[in-house]
């Protein structure tokens, strides 16, 4: 008989695993707080994600038992990965699942700076017809700097090149086409969009600062849908108020929920977007289900997981 | 020597036009409605376009020696087509010229209706960090069928491919994944999107009305990008206050502008555009004017113009 291995995982999550589940698993679901941290200590698999992270934290901190820590979440940034490497836990992350969501969201909103659609959404609230268009400027022709290329930058690039975008990717390491890392800062000022889908790691924090938003064409816009600690957001306050650069699109800011008095808000050329663009849909927590089920094969068979996170680079 | 043709441009079109004329062409240029009545009487060749159409339409009775009519417009059904006819006048177009920003433009309002922007700016505009989003649909895996498929029916196609929108064309004959002007009625169930780019004419006006709205999916969205006479606007009207249908998004209404009172402003699913999507920008105005220099070379040879109105058909 094989050994039985212990799971704890979201009740949303039963109606999509219910008969699909190996028989080696014994699972728990947990609908509650509650639930989630007095079932934690047992759990060598568990699945703990949650809108509010203090609870999921403090459920990771009393899961002594786990091996494999699931989650739905393309970034894991808030987990304690220096203690999930030292415990030995395998965690996997949500990378890709809503990357399509997430592409869409971006480009949406680009389209929608670039023509100006955020005037015409207040006029039709005021009945009024406009009889100039904000800006007669094309999305057809610019050209996009994308940093992090991974599946929400590349489906980005793919959604774009229909509108005539070029984008030009930057990765770790420099190839036909990709700019490497010391390589894009030098060619800022050719570009009309920056798109940043970046993680958080030591390596991104701060990344982007004043002299990157310097170095920009003053009527370029920088797209944030990756994470805010990647840019200085003082600095960018700064540019847009001063009209250095064209404007802002950011789905992420520091902190988060923005409070209603921050600067941001008020910034004509910022465009927040309430880091909504990837919140689980049906299909994405679907992809989410099959991913788990895929690398609780894997786990069985001690195999790397699929969107394991490399737990030193943080991603 | 070569006989001279005596041609009325507009005075915004001499900075792209000169030291490119043909020499067998003696060019006025007019700057106001005063100019252009005046000397519409010895014009030749016509380019009288006006965003107010009255003074235009006085030209076009005042210009008797009129042989050719040039246009920068896409839709022309305001002109007086049959006396154009009788009179052996050339009418050509300004067909394809904006299309690439007409797309851009659509695409961009069925992205932001999809993925609910307009709330996204009434929350910004609120200061308030919005921690559900408006709705989690994607584009992707939607379907759209499009009514006429000119240039800015192929180049939406091409754009919304980049989304994995599935796109149908219509034309008025069937072929290969092209559905014909019998074939459409009996299949709009199947569609997220009924996209119309059709031109006004006595075949179009009117096409589109309450058994076709009644035979859509109740979530379909319509987007009209051609001319509004082509839809039974009181019937859509009736459609979106009952929520047969899940939206609409008009470039395009009867009147325009929308007076203030007018209903459609108040319904929250209907999304209108102000015909804003195709007003030329500097990229349009030069390839209207290469376009009317390709066709001086036509026109002095007796071929057919480029972009030439069947003033029958009426497009």
């Amino acid at each position: 008989m094989e050994a039985i291995v212990r799971a704890l995982l979201p009740i949303w999550a039963k109606p999509g695993l219910e008969g699909r589940l190996p028989e080696w698993l014994d699972v728990d679901w947990w609908e509650s707080v509650e639930q989630l941290l007095e079932l934690a200590p047992t759990a060598q698999i568990g699945w703990f994600d949650m809108h509010a992270k203090p609870p999921a934290l403090e459920a990771i901190a009393k899961a002594q038992k786990l091996e494999w820590l699931c989650s739905g979440y393309a970034g894991v940034d808030w987990m304690p990965l220096d203690d999930l490497a030292a415990r030995g836990v395998s965690l996997t992350c949500g990378a890709g699942l809503a990357a399509n969501q997430v592409a869409e969201f971006a480009v949406m909103a680009m389209l929608a700076q670039r023509r100006g659609y955020r005037e015409i959404v207040r006029a039709q609230d005021r009945h009024e017809w406009l009889q100039v268009p904000p800006t007669t400027v094309e999305m057809t022709g610019t050209r996009a700097l994308v940093l992090g290329f991974g599946a929400i930058g590349q489906t980005m690039a793919r959604m774009l090149a229909g509108f005539g975008v070029e984008c030009v990717p930057v990765r770790s390491r420099a190839g036909e086409g990709v700019l490497g890392p010391d390589e894009w800062r030098a060619q800022l000022g050719d570009f009309d969009w920056v798109v940043l889908t970046l993680p958080s790691t030591p390596e991104t924090n701060d990344m982007f600062g004043a002299d990157e938003l310097a170095a920009m064409k003053t009527d370029a816009v920088l797209v944030n849908y990756g994470r805010a600690e990647v840019v200085d957001q003082d600095a960018l306050v700064t540019a847009l108020e001063g009209k250095a650069i064209g404007g802002a699109i950011l789905d992420v800011t520091l902190p988060e929920p923005l409070p209603p008095e921050h600067k941001l808000w008020t910034l004509e050329n910022a465009h927040i977007t309430m880091h909504l663009c990837g919140i689980p849909n049906d299909a994405s927590r679907q992809r989410a289900i099959d991913r788990f089920l895929a690398n609780c094969e894997r786990f069985r068979a001690g195999q790397a997981l699929e969107a394991q996170v490399d737990l030193a680079r943080g991603y």
